[in-house]
């Protein structure tokens, strides 16, 4: 099959020709369908299946492979039984803002489901970033984040019980944690450390994110303190690596 | 088979058994074989597949899938025809602080590879970041990133030919841009715009930094500017997701 030359000069592209000039049979099928997704713009349907396997004279087997590839970096997504194109991803910021505020500022309505709320005796691991001592409560709350009833992520919020000794009782899990401390608690944040990798969902998280197993994601882990320099929370966020990116403005020191 | 209890409270960990109690039997391995390489320590020496197949009474196709997945995630390499205990992901700050200087930070020694070297006709889509009106001359270096001689990315920047005229006889491929920029032509960065997302790697991709196809990687796009505010420079950087995570201090506005 024949490869759309997608490696023009001047486009900041990501394809090519290896210099090999072998293309596995599959990714030249990707190559095609993403010049069709581009045709078609957001919302547009795909060809099924077999349609587009007959087009480009291939098995189903490599047509689905590379749908698999569309799908996992978010080009296209299923609706009910058809496949159809997805829109851009959620640009979330690297900041302090919270999820809400992140997802707000995109015309979206965030959204979080709580999962479970416990306390348990603080671990080693644990205490130098919630601030709490080894063996005193700390709470774990865990939500599935959601963007106009989509979901989109998994946040893990580690946080002491003496701080907020009434989370389980006073804090609607579907309302931004970020403003009931500050407007219930008076607490406002000061800075917070943050790194951010790419993993795999696991099976527990695919099935409460629902999204397919094994699909890559962004984990964003946080260490935050409040205005007194005191530690505050520990966070563990995962997002959909197919609905989500990250951006941050970075200035430089004039040298 | 039976699954390793690692979601012990406290521990912020990923894993667990989701709500219907279902964990496909390769997951199960994965877990198992996660344990095991917590006990052996980076560059431990894993048993062979075999050995592993007949320990978990399972297929050798179900250890395979267990091991790809680990490998996808950075956790084992392979080392000659063994596989072996990963070293932790090194860890990038997203800053303005180059590639050179993130990676001597972390004690290593970094070097950069020539790819190709081109001049074209600036394209609309260019022209905006890179300053440069259209149909004038920019730059198109692309150059595979390493740490210790281990390849670990793939870097293109597009830059003004005006602005930077001498880059095909001037500059050592294998040197810093910025400290080339900074040195040789005044030119200071003053702030950038930088976005993180997940993607797979393309097949040429993969060639070039020699990791397998569709292994997740972390792609960072930034758009830069001098300090008097002109555009500078689009990069388009992509580092092995199983070696790299990306690190930012952020700063709260106290309210």
């Amino acid at each position: 099959m024949d490869y759309p030359n997608d490696q023009a000069p001047g486009a900041p592209v990501r394809s090519g020709i290896p210099e090999h000039g072998r293309i596995p049979k599959y990714y030249a099928v990707k190559a095609h369908i993403s010049v069709l997704i581009e045709e078609l713009g957001e919302g547009g349907l795909l060809p099924t299946e077999r349609d587009l396997a007959v087009r480009y004279e291939v098995s189903r087997e490599t047509v689905r492979q590379a749908l698999r590839e569309l799908l996992l970096e978010g080009r296209l997504r299923r609706q009910g039984r058809g496949t159809v194109v997805a829109g851009p991803k959620l640009e979330q910021p690297l900041s302090l803002a919270s999820y809400t505020e992140g997802v707000r500022r995109q015309g979206r309505t965030p959204g979080r489901s709580l999962i479970s709320l416990d306390r348990f005796p603080c671990s080693d691991a644990l205490a130098a970033e919630t601030g709490v001592e080894r063996g005193e409560p700390v709470w774990h709350m865990e939500r599935v984040l959601r963007a106009d009833d989509e979901r989109v992520g998994l946040e893990s919020t580690y946080v002491s019980v003496a701080r907020v000794p009434r989370l389980d009782s006073d804090f609607d899990p579907d309302s931004s944690f970020y403003a009931y401390l500050h407007e219930r608690l008076g607490i406002a944040f000061g800075d917070a450390d943050e790194r951010i990798e790419t993993v795999l969902a696991t099976p527990r998280e695919a099935l409460l994110i629902g999204t397919p197993p094994a699909l890559p994601m962004l984990l964003i882990h946080r260490v935050s303190r409040d205005t007194a320099g005191r530690p505050l929370e520990r966070v563990r966020t995962l997002f959909r690596g197919d609905r989500f990116s990250f951006s941050a403005h970075l200035l430089g020191n004039g040298g």
